[in-house]
């Protein structure tokens, strides 16, 4: 099974399509690639028009809930990369994933949220899906969201 | 017009100089440069030994405010890429900025603030300007700072 | 004195030992090496399996120890880099050290707090030990951990 298939199999699984506009917000652009590297925008749990996931961990969102937020930041930035550079098996190696968490003072799950990106990573990417990680949990993030992640991926 | 004399033309706007000293706090550097990258450190939008917007938006600092905050942070990053390389022209691309956003629970305009930093460099630099982005909203930041913004370019 | 007979003088200074285990949570992998780029991951102040300095800066927390926490995260980084690569004298170069603090709202020290971080990569790798940095107060970090840091080496 190819990479692109196993994105196609997680879409499913969440229950949602990454096939349209991925949208972002503001005065900037989804990836930048410099030589072998591309850096991507951070995202936030938006399908479509909608932020799916919103709200405060520990609090109005659940650990599974802010765990599929990040799933779908996961996917949306595969999405952004396959579509710039083709099928994912290209993708060779990752380098850094950040992952902001919208939570309570009290929360320190944090971790745990980001797994649920990684695993999505390693799914779709296998052993090129390795990446180094920082996971944070913050007072608030763009439009409410619970989730907000960023990649650098090398092809 | 070349980059250097729109960053001129955007601080004489703000009503700031960015001539003197850029002053950092604490033992580290202000870039360091590997092969063409230059990382920039985390800049707050100190003007001479005065931090100009302090606060936290949403509350004591309106949104108008904040993106003046950001504007300034992305000029002292210029500023700090203006002298380590001569002259803006040679910034050829930039891979990301990071804009922190010191906000009360309910502010969810990081990424209307981070389009105050993004106006500047895509304005200042043009095509060479474009940038990845990731907008967060944070508990604190050093100095009581409302923004906090840093970089990678590209020369 | 070498970079790592330096390493070794900290170690004791801090009363921790930094020979055994080096444990992360989650599913992601403590390094990634990109040519002569080594991304770190986030490192919280843990020893074994303990993490020794929890909770919030500016209340439960002293500056003071929310410096050893930095400095505890900053050996930790160390350790992993001498695992990876032999000896911390093949170290040329940081690129960018993030350091996350957990704090209350009105705590403004977050760059006073890396400076604990810096001293150490700075006495032990010299001048190969200058780097950027960005020092931002957040909500909340994973374990109830009082600072997190993460880095990226060019070896």
């Amino acid at each position: 099974m190819s990479a692109d298939q196993r994105f196609n199999l997680i879409a499913t699984q969440l229950g949602y399509s990454f096939d349209g506009e991925i949208k972002i917000g503001g005065n900037y652009v989804p990836l930048v690639r410099h030589n072998d590297e591309i850096y991507i925008s951070g995202q936030i749990p938006r399908v479509g028009d909608t932020v799916v996931v919103t709200g405060r961990a520990g609090d109005a969102v659940s650990l599974t809930d802010a765990q599929k937020a990040a799933k779908i930041c996961a996917m949306r930035a595969l999405a952004l990369l396959q579509r710039s550079i083709g099928s994912l098996d290209d993708i060779k190696r990752l380098l850094r994933m950040n992952l902001y968490v919208q939570c309570t003072q009290d929360f320190t799950q944090q971790s745990e949220v980001a797994d649920g990106a990684s695993e999505v990573l390693f799914f779709v990417l296998g052993d090129n899906g390795a990446h180094t990680r920082s996971s944070i949990g913050v007072y608030q993030l763009p439009k409410n969201a619970t989730v907000e992640l960023d990649l650098i991926a090398v092809v």
